[in-house]
């Protein structure tokens, strides 16, 4: 009973700081989305797939969080756009305070949206609200279809989910519409897109919605 | 400091548990192999080839953990082997008490070797004890190869480590050789297998292992 006393109280304190974070973020005028999935399901590809895109069409900046390295940050400065890393050390998420430490190495006035790429975890960060407008889960092909079954909470939080690797369907017994059924079985309102950062299959459709949801978000913000 | 104090007097409480596990595993003959891993790199195809090789050689057992859903336990059943399914609601990984309290399902004395499939998480689960011989890390192709130095933990505490799905190599950019290099920078004794659960490559090779270590171990016992 104490160890869920604890919790409830750390989420409490969390919750306070996401909170601190969305308001900044609003002021700024900054749309965020919040990244999750498993480790190895092409988080980091797809931020470089996304940020090259958006070049000259959204003012773009990218947290990356990790327990150790900044392999990601590397990577992803090599598109020249803001990006920070978060080494958690252990922590097998990001939290609202990590994200608000890293808010500073940012111009948040020049930025249109911020993408957050959590650890790569399919539990923890579901429980760590960051300040996000949104939640998009990603899970590769290679994992199995049946993810969504056995992960719920995270499905259930997100507004999109992307289905990664799609370029790996013809090599592995991954079933696409029984991974949806599944993920609309958690989530019925939940988005679906089917990419490939190889072949760049499915990456119009999700280029062009965030650009409409940063725009949605931004309008909204405003009044 | 708070959270800090709280956490080590829950890992302490458990590793009393984990080691109370560890004598009755002792006393029975019973040697404990703890399979960790990110979510769907194969931990339960991997334990059905295992245990469907293993029938006739060692009478083995498995507890397999997942937030939701039996699924894992209804494969590994069909293998006619006894199988307890522990679903940790939330929890993102499993701790030595839900190890405990699933050991009365099991004729202990009638086993030698109990696997324990772990929620899949490349994190947390690091960091609990269950009373187990020794951990196997399983990563699999489309992880990617950068992941011992991502998550370091888990590469350092295992005694092996089982990169699966190699039949995925020829689609994938994951190369073999900076994978063990990484993973044994991490740690250098770590034995390496490469499986493919698909083809079956590497799985002789695992095998010959799994029965080896549980022979050494049980003699060790004994002693």
């Amino acid at each position: 009973m104490k160890r869920i006393k604890v919790e409830k109280k750390l989420l409490s304190s969390n919750q306070q700081i996401a909170e601190e974070n969305r308001r900044f973020f609003k002021q700024n005028g900054v749309v965020v989305f919040n990244l999750l999935s498993s480790p190895g399901s092409g988080k980091t590809s797809l931020i470089e797939r996304t940020v090259s895109h958006l070049r000259g069409r959204l003012r773009t900046a990218v947290i990356t969080g990790d327990l150790q390295t900044d392999r990601d940050a590397e990577r992803i400065a090599q598109h020249r756009v803001p990006v920070k890393q978060i080494t958690t050390g252990g922590a097998c998420h990001l939290d609202a305070m990590m994200v608000k430490k890293a808010l500073p190495f940012f111009a948040m006035d020049e930025l249109d949206l911020l993408l957050i790429e959590n650890v790569g975890n399919l539990v923890c960060p579901a429980a760590y609200d960051l300040g996000e407008d949104a939640k998009v889960t990603i899970m590769s092909v290679p994992e199995g279809d049946d993810k969504p079954l056995k992960y719920p909470v995270m499905f259930r939080i997100s507004e999109v989910l992307i289905i990664n690797k799609v370029d790996l369907l013809p090599y592995t017994n991954f079933d696409l519409g029984q991974a949806i059924r599944f993920a609309r079985q958690i989530n019925p309102a939940i988005k679906v897109f089917e990419t490939s950062c190889i072949t760049g299959a499915g990456l119009e459709d999700w280029f062009r919605w965030v650009e409409q949801r940063v725009s949605q978000l931004s309008e909204a913000a405003k009044k």
